[in-house]
C-alpha cells in the first residue's frame, strides 16, 4: 500500500468530516466569521474595486457573444475562451513554440478569437493581437522559460496568461495604462504545473489561462487596477515564478524586426502527443520504413537527447490514453507496432494492448549534459537478431524550419474533424481560414469556416 | 525618469503595435495557427474533458443561484463568490489567521456561502465546510506559510484556493476521489502575490481564489480529473510554491482535536488596514491616551517587531487610500493625528494631508532577527521635548486570545453598513447571524440577515 498523497489526505479528512462533531464553540466562531466577513463586504460594496467587479460579472453572465468552435453554441466570451482552450489542448495536438516551451496558440487564440468575434474586428486586427501575444510569449520565454519549465511550470498557461492578456489588450485597443493593469491581473492568476500532465487538468490549465486573460482585459478596460511592477517588482512574477530572472533586456526587444511570428514562426504538430517525443517519432517511423521493422524484431531502444528535452514525458508506464500522450515508451512502441501515431493511437484500449505494455521496459531515455538548444535526439536500437540501428534527428517535421505543406495541414484538420464526428467539413474549414483576407470581419469568417448559422455570432457586445 | 517596468514595456509595445505593419508572412502564419488550433479543438470536442467543461460552462452561465451580499442581486454561484470576495477584502478589514499568514474567511466564505445558498443547506453543514476549509488552511499554513508568505506569495489566495476547495467539497458532499480531483484543479489555479498589494488587484486575488474554488468543485463533481499528486508530486504545488516543504506530517493531523477552529480560532480585525500594523496601532493609541499625545509633539518613532512581521507593509510613502492600508508610516501618523484608525481614515484626501505626509520620514520600522512567533512589537517614541516613551505589545486586541465582545463586533458591523450607504441594517445583520441555529437553512438566514427579498435566493440549482 502506498502512502496517501497530500490531496488524498485532504480528501480523506474532508469526506469523513461529520458536521455533528462540531462543538458549540466552533459553531459560534462560524457565526462570527460569517457576520464579520459579510459585514465587512457590505462596508466594501461601494469601493471602486467592488463596483468594477460587479459590473464585470453582470456583463460576463449576460450577453452570449462568444461561440464554441465545436458546436456553434453561444456563450459568454470568457467561458467560450475557457471551453475552446480545453478542447484545443486536450488532444495535445496543438502547435508549439520552443522559445516559450509551450503551446502558444491554445493560450492566445481562444481568448483573442472570442473577443474578435464579439467585437467583430477584422482579420488583420486579430492577427495583430496574435502577433503581440506571441511576441510577449517568446520574449518572456527567452528570458526564463527553459528553467521555469524544467522546474515544473506549465509554461503554456503560466507564461501564456501574460501573453494572451497582452494580445487581448491589443485587440480591445486598451491604452497603455489599462494594459499595465491587465497584465497585473494576469500575473494575479498565473499558474499551471506539470504534475497535472496526463489528466484532464492538463487541458484545464490553458482553459484557465484563456479565461483569465479575458477577465483581465475586461476588468482593466473598466478601470480595475493592479501593480505596474507586478511582473518585475521585488515580490513580483519574475521573483516567484522565474527565480528572479531579468526580463528587461528581452522585453526591450519586443517588436524588433523580424517579429517572433516572422523569425521563428510556430511549429505545427504532426503527432497528437507531447512534443518532447516528436523528434524520436520522426526517427523511429523513418527507421521502420527504411528497414521494414516490426515491433517484435526490436530488443530495446535507447533514446538520448539534449538536456531538458524530455521533461514533460513523465509517464514511463502509461495505462490510459491521456497518460500515454506523455510517454516516450508508448510513442516508440506504438510507432513500431502501427507505423503511425494518430488520434486513434490514444484510446485506453490501444494503450493497454499486451504487446505494447510488455515493450515499455525495453525503452529507456537519457538526457545529455549541456543545453537544450540546438535540440537533437538520437535513437539507438538493438534488434533481437543482434543488429544495431542508429538515427540522429535534429530538424523537426512540421516545425517552422520544415513546415507542413498546406495540403498536409489540411489533411490533419480533415482527420481532426472526422475524429470528432461533429459533422464539421474539415476541407471547408481549411480553405476558409487559409484564405482569410486582411479586412475580412472575424465573426462571419468563423461562421463560414465552421458552418455556424449566421445568427449565432458577430453580435455587438 | 525611472526605467519602465516590465508591464510598462509590454504595454508600450502592445499599445503602439500597428496591424498594418504585419508582413504577409505573418498574416499567413496567423491563418495557419487559427486553422490548426480550431481544427484540433474540433478534434477534441468529444473528449471527456471538453464535454465536462462545456456542461460546466453552460451551468455556470445559466441559473442565478448566488446572491451578492451587498445588493441582493442574483448571479451565477461562481461570480457571486468572485464579487463577494472582492467586496470582502477591498477594505482590508476582514479576519486573519496567523498560522496561514492570511485572511481565511474571505477565501472560504464567499464560495462556501454561495454554494450553501444555492443548495440551501443547513447552517451546520455550512459550518462544517468552513471548519474543514480552515483546518486545511491552517495545516498547510503550519507546513510552509511563513516562508511562502515572506517570499511574496499572497497566502490568502495561494493557500486559500486549496482550503476553499476542500471546504466546498465538504459542502457539496463530493466523494474522496472527486475531492482529490477538485484539489488538483485548485492547484492548477493557485496564484496571488504581494506585488499587487495596494492596488485593486489585492482584493481581486481572493476574488480569483473564491471563483476558482467553485469552478474546481463543480467540475470535479461532474467527473473532471486532475493529478492525485498535484500538491506533493515531483512537479507539484509543494515543490513550486513551497520550496519542497513536506506536507505529510501536518496533513496527517487534519481533524485532530481540538480542531483549528476551536484551538486557534480566527482574529477579527479592529482596524481596516493590513494586520502587520495592528499591534503597533494598539500600542500607539494606548500611548496617545496615556500621555495625551498629539502628532505635533512626536519627533520620531521606531517600530520594531519579530522577524517577518512587517512583510506586507510595502508602502513607506503612500499617496492613496489603498496603498496607505499597507503602510506602517500612515498607521502611526493617522493614529496620532486622529486618535483612531477607521474606515474614514483611508480616503485619498486623508492620506494626502500635508502634516501626515510630512511625518512619514519620522517613522521607521525594524524587524528583529529570529522567528515570527511569538509575535511582538515595540514602539520607541522620541518626543520633541526630549522625552522618550516605550511600549511593548504582544497580545492583539480582537484576536482569538483577546476577542472582541459581541457588542464590539456588532458596532464594527454597524459602522461597515453605515460606511457603505447601502441601507443594510447592521444591527439586524449582527443579531441574525450571531443567533444562527444548527438546523436553520442558509438561504433564508442570509435573506433575513441582509434584508433581501425572499424570492432572490434559496432556489434549488
Amino acid at each position: 500500500m502506498t502512502a496517501p498523497t497530500a490531496s488524498q489526505q485532504i480528501a480523506c479528512f474532508s469526506t469523513g468530516f461529520r458536521p455533528q462533531s462540531l462543538s458549540d464553540q466552533a459553531l459560534d466562531t462560524v457565526r462570527r466569521v460569517c457576520l464579520d466577513t459579510i459585514g465587512v463586504a457590505v462596508g466594501g460594496m461601494n469601493e471602486p474595486a467592488t463596483i468594477l467587479a460587479r459590473d464585470y460579472a453582470f456583463g460576463h453572465s449576460g450577453p452570449l457573444n462568444g461561440t464554441l468552435w465545436t458546436t456553434g453554441q453561444a456563450m459568454p466570451v470568457e467561458l467560450a475562451a475557457f471551453v475552446n482552450a480545453i478542447a484545443g489542448h486536450v488532444l495535445d495536438y496543438d502547435d508549439v513554440v520552443v522559445t516559450m516551451r509551450g503551446h502558444p496558440s491554445v493560450a492566445l487564440l481562444p481568448p483573442i478569437l472570442a473577443l474578435a468575434e464579439a467585437r467583430n474586428v477584422s482579420f488583420e486586427v486579430l492577427a495583430a493581437a496574435y502577433s503581440v501575444g506571441l511576441e510577449v510569449a517568446c520574449k518572456l520565454g527567452r528570458a526564463f522559460a527553459i528553467d521555469h519549465y524544467k522546474r515544473g511550470w506549465h509554461a503554456t498557461s503560466s507564461i501564456g496568461v501574460i501573453a494572451a492578456t497582452a494580445g487581448c489588450s491589443t485587440l480591445l485597443g486598451l491604452d497603455e495604462e489599462q494594459t499595465v493593469h491587465a497584465v497585473g491581473l494576469a500575473v494575479a492568476q498565473a499558474s499551471g504545473l506539470h504534475e497535472n500532465f496526463g489528466t484532464m487538468a492538463k487541458s484545464f490549465q490553458p482553459g484557465h489561462c484563456a479565461a483569465a486573460a479575458v477577465r483581465s482585459v475586461l476588468l482593466a478596460q473598466r478601470g480595475f487596477t493592479a501593480a505596474a511592477t507586478a511582473l518585475d517588482g521585488r515580490a513580483g512574477y519574475a521573483k516567484l515564478y522565474a527565480e528572479g530572472a531579468d526580463l528587461s533586456e528581452q522585453l526591450s526587444r519586443l517588436g524588433d524586426f523580424p517579429l517572433e511570428i516572422e523569425a521563428g514562426g510556430v511549429d505545427i504538430k504532426q503527432y497528437p502527443m507531447c512534443g518532447g517525443a516528436h523528434r524520436a517519432l520522426d526517427g523511429i517511423l523513418d527507421l521502420r520504413v527504411e528497414h521494414g521493422l516490426v515491433l517484435d524484431q526490436v530488443a530495446d531502444i535507447v533514446v538520448s537527447g539534449s538536456n531538458g528535452g524530455f521533461t514533460p514525458l513523465i509517464h514511463d508506464r502509461p495505462v490510459t490514453g491521456l497518460t500515454a500522450k506523455f510517454s516516450m515508451q508508448y510513442g516508440m512502441a506504438a510507432a513500431l507496432a502501427d507505423g503511425q501515431i494518430a488520434l486513434s493511437s490514444f484510446t485506453d484500449d490501444m494503450v493497454m494492448r499486451p504487446e505494447i505494455q510488455a515493450f515499455f521496459p525495453h525503452v529507456s531515455k537519457v538526457e545529455a549534459e549541456g543545453t537544450l538548444f540546438p535540440r537533437w535526439v538520437n535513437l539507438d536500437l538493438r534488434l533481437k537478431d543482434g543488429r544495431r540501428l542508429e538515427k540522429r534527428v535534429t530538424s523537426l517535421r512540421g516545425s517552422a524550419q520544415m513546415p507542413l505543406t498546406d495540403a498536409a495541414l489540411t489533411a490533419k484538420i480533415i482527420d481532426c474533424c472526422a475524429f470528432s464526428g461533429a459533422g464539421i467539413d474539415g476541407a471547408c474549414l481549411a480553405e476558409t481560414l487559409l484564405s482569410a483576407q486582411r479586412t475580412e470581419a472575424v465573426g462571419p469568417l468563423l461562421a463560414r469556416a465552421l458552418g455556424w448559422p449566421a445568427a449565432t455570432n458577430g453580435a455587438e457586445p
